[in-house]
């Protein structure tokens, strides 16, 4: 086996076989495969695409070539949720005191942020005493004990990945949907998770500018997914304005704070999180009782739940139009009265305050200041928090309803102010960002205020407002 | 600018700019754009090509890229020969004497081999006292003494050509039109030549394999010399098995010597001798000459020349089958009569000795061996040469017709042999190589000679001979 020929094999259209990606990932870990030899095939990945064999088989060779996390000392079915990136991406936060609460047990690493926002340990690392530094024992019990973790990536997981990923961002061969599944999933897969929801984003924030790639992405996911046994469903969302409304670290805490505590919850991002909390909760072990105690209930009534609630709202129908497809489960294997329970289900926990009390519960355990994450839900003290950051409000120019918020746009005004890296040693503004008076469909009165942004300087301010100009749309009338 | 737009551009299929290719040129000889880089681009345009202006760009981006030879001190158009390479391609030290005997002068500079055999440098070193060390000065001045003369290349010449040649080499892109295209005609237009006859080959010793990937690659060369505002016809000649009857490289100077004294003449070899000699008189000042002089003896006669000799044989014809196809002109350019004056004209100057008058002539201004020379017509004195090397006949098994020695396998046997070399630095061995007693088309009885192997160890001679197994293919009939 020698890598010309399989460079050359992949630029005449051909199928790669385990072995050829094998020897191929291990070469280039060695340094035996020069990364021109590695560019090259990748470009002709990029242009002849992988079957989902050998896209499986990618993955598995960067999967294997660092650590594997053993989750099976938790004693159950771990589900994890992976986004595909977008701006105002606070779903983590939220879904998983939702889960845990329903205990489902959450086991999560996550990585420091590149690009627009922090990642989720950069927006938990606002709080006050919070760690995400865990060792692997600590990891496991505070799961047991707790139901929830989520810690900083320590472990060496799918190093070719990096170096693949490393290499693709300076020759041009970035946008391949085979190369990005495979990079996510092997580190989604050395995670060590059993069941994968994946929530691929789609818009002019997004990576997938259109549904058709967006679904294309998520479809070649769940395909790796299955090759590798493991469960995975996936949900296409919206991203062409930002979600919820806020962008940034703090900001987006105190975002999920408002949500958890019932105080202000975003219409779209709450059926994001309905929809993802029952995709994570129908893979999880704990569904298997709620599905028997749900049938059994209809059976002894002899009646559907739902008839008798017809006239309540129907949670399951998309009102904002966020959800844009759904992926690598039939809509049919929910009748219509476990999905009206499930939606329930999740409407409670949110609603009794049982997923904010565990949310609290989660931060206290990792050290962080839960009087700090209270002091949240008080609009005096949050003020006081920003005290020193430079406050800036964007008024509308006229009157009318807010048709769009570019996602794009909203993003690089976020890196812009600070609340972003763009290099993985640069330091991120925990306090700088973006908040959004108003979302899109909401009316506005010439001289509103629409947008407030925080940043730490001057400068940072005025670049962002300038990448902002043209990024908000109000139709108004006469 | 910057390469990775470039990369993305071409991945899209879009045609770069003269500018955005000259940059990434610059960049790569300057070590700024980084080899994975160029080979991601590399493998983009072998998968997507490019149009006839940018691989005219490319070719004169890199003929650029170092010196640039001026023959406008000959004070005439220079005309030149090049071919793709094939197995037992000794034409130019043929064709070199007929042209340089009909007056059209010859400024070569060739290049040592890499392969199969060595190349016309090597072959020429053969001959004792042969040099090919020429200044510039003496260059020029051997051309107008002279007429003829072979330099070995000293200039730096296209060097960015010799970065991407090594860099395709290692990352499976050498199999693109549009590369090799500019690869070879960034060299010959860095020789300064103002027109050019190539002779592609096609077959199994060919790097085109078959007839329509070789028309494709002679017609790219066409379009670059026409776009670079050079003159430029293309023979496309079959290379499914050797050219002539001799592969090595003193044994090609002898095969030369027998074709130029008259003493034998391979029929194929003949007939590509004299398509290619009518090809470069064509398009040399000495034809304007010609041109004149034919018709108005047709004129004054007012009468074909042609139809005069009707009966004699007509040479134009491809009788062999080696003329594949011929590209860059209108055969209908040359009239029946221009056309038959030509081939008489090319047949005289070999047949009345004038071109190995010119052959000894160019031998001896590059210090050769004269005596040398004419001691390759006599048979026992070429034994005498021979005389330390090892030499194996091989016997046809069985009576017929050859039908087949694959040129493929007769190359790898001569470097086998020791006739080529694999790396820059490897030695030549100036005996070594094949002489074919019998060629395809021609009756053996079984246990007659077909095949002489020359070479300097019994082990060269064990490897060819297993090589050649299954090349040669004997027709036989009951």
């Amino acid at each position: 086996m020698n890598i010309v020929e399989i460079i050359e094999k992949k630029k005449r259209g051909l199928e790669l076989n385990k072995e050829e990606i094998y020897y191929t990932i291990d070469g280039v870990l060695k340094g035996e495969i020069k990364d021109y030899q590695m560019s090259a095939l990748l470009m002709a990945i990029c242009l002849k695409g992988m079957t989902a064999q050998e896209t499986t088989d990618l993955t598995l060779a960067m999967r294997y070539s660092g650590d594997v996390l053993d989750l099976s000392k938790i004693g159950c079915t771990v589900v994890d949720k992976h986004s595909t990136g977008g701006v105002g991406d606070k779903t983590t936060l939220i879904l998983g005191p939702i889960l845990a609460a329903l205990g489902v047990p959450v086991a999560k690493m996550s990585g420091r942020g590149l690009g627009i926002t922090g990642g989720t340990i950069d927006k938990l690392d606002s709080i006050p005493g919070f760690s995400s530094d865990i060792s692997e024992e600590d990891f496991i019990r505070q799961v047991k004990e707790v139901g929830m973790v989520d810690a900083a990536q320590t472990k060496n997981l799918a190093p070719a990945d990096k170096v693949l990923y490393a290499l693709r961002d300076v020759t041009g061969t970035v946008d391949s949907i085979p190369l990005i599944a495979s990079s996510i999933m092997s580190k989604k897969l050395a995670s060590g998770a059993d069941a994968i929801v994946l929530d691929v984003k789609c818009g002019s924030g997004a990576f997938m500018r259109d549904e058709e790639s967006a679904k294309d992405l998520a479809q070649a996911m769940i395909d790796i997914a299955h090759l590798a046994g493991k469960q995975c469903t996936a949900v296409v969302s919206d991203m062409n304005q930002p979600l919820g409304y806020t962008v940034g670290n703090l900001l987006e805490v105190i975002e999920a704070v408002h949500f958890l505590a019932g105080k202000k919850q975003d219409s779209r991002l709450y059926e994001l999180i309905k929809e993802l909390s029952i995709e994570m909760f129908v893979q999880s072990d704990e569904y298997k009782v709620f599905q028997q105690k749900i049938n059994s209930e209809i059976n002894s009534d002899n009646k559907s739940i739902h008839e008798l609630n017809s006239d309540s709202t129907d949670s399951s129908k998309n009102a904002s139009g966020i959800i844009i497809g759904k992926l690598g489960r039939e809509e049919s294997d929910l009748s219509i009265d476990l999905r009206y329970s499930l939606n329930k289900l999740i409407d409670d926990v949110i609603s009794d305050g049982r997923a904010y009390k565990k949310f609290k519960e989660f931060i206290a355990a990792q050290g962080g200041d839960v009087s700090f994450i209270e002091s949240l839900e008080d609009e005096e003290k949050v003020k006081g928090i920003f005290e020193d950051e430079i406050v800036e409000p964007i008024f509308a120019s006229c009157s009318g309803v807010i048709k769009r918020m570019d996602a794009d746009l909203f993003g690089k005004a976020s890196l812009a102010l600070g609340a972003g890296r763009i290099t993985k040693e640069a330091d991120i503004d925990s306090l700088a960002g973006i908040w959004l008076d108003k979302v899109v469909g909401k009316e506005v009165k010439e001289g509103e205020r629409i947008v407030t942004l925080y940043s730490a300087s001057k400068e940072k301010i005025q670049e962002a407002k300038e990448i902002l100009e043209g990024a908000i749309k109000i139709e108004n009338w006469h």
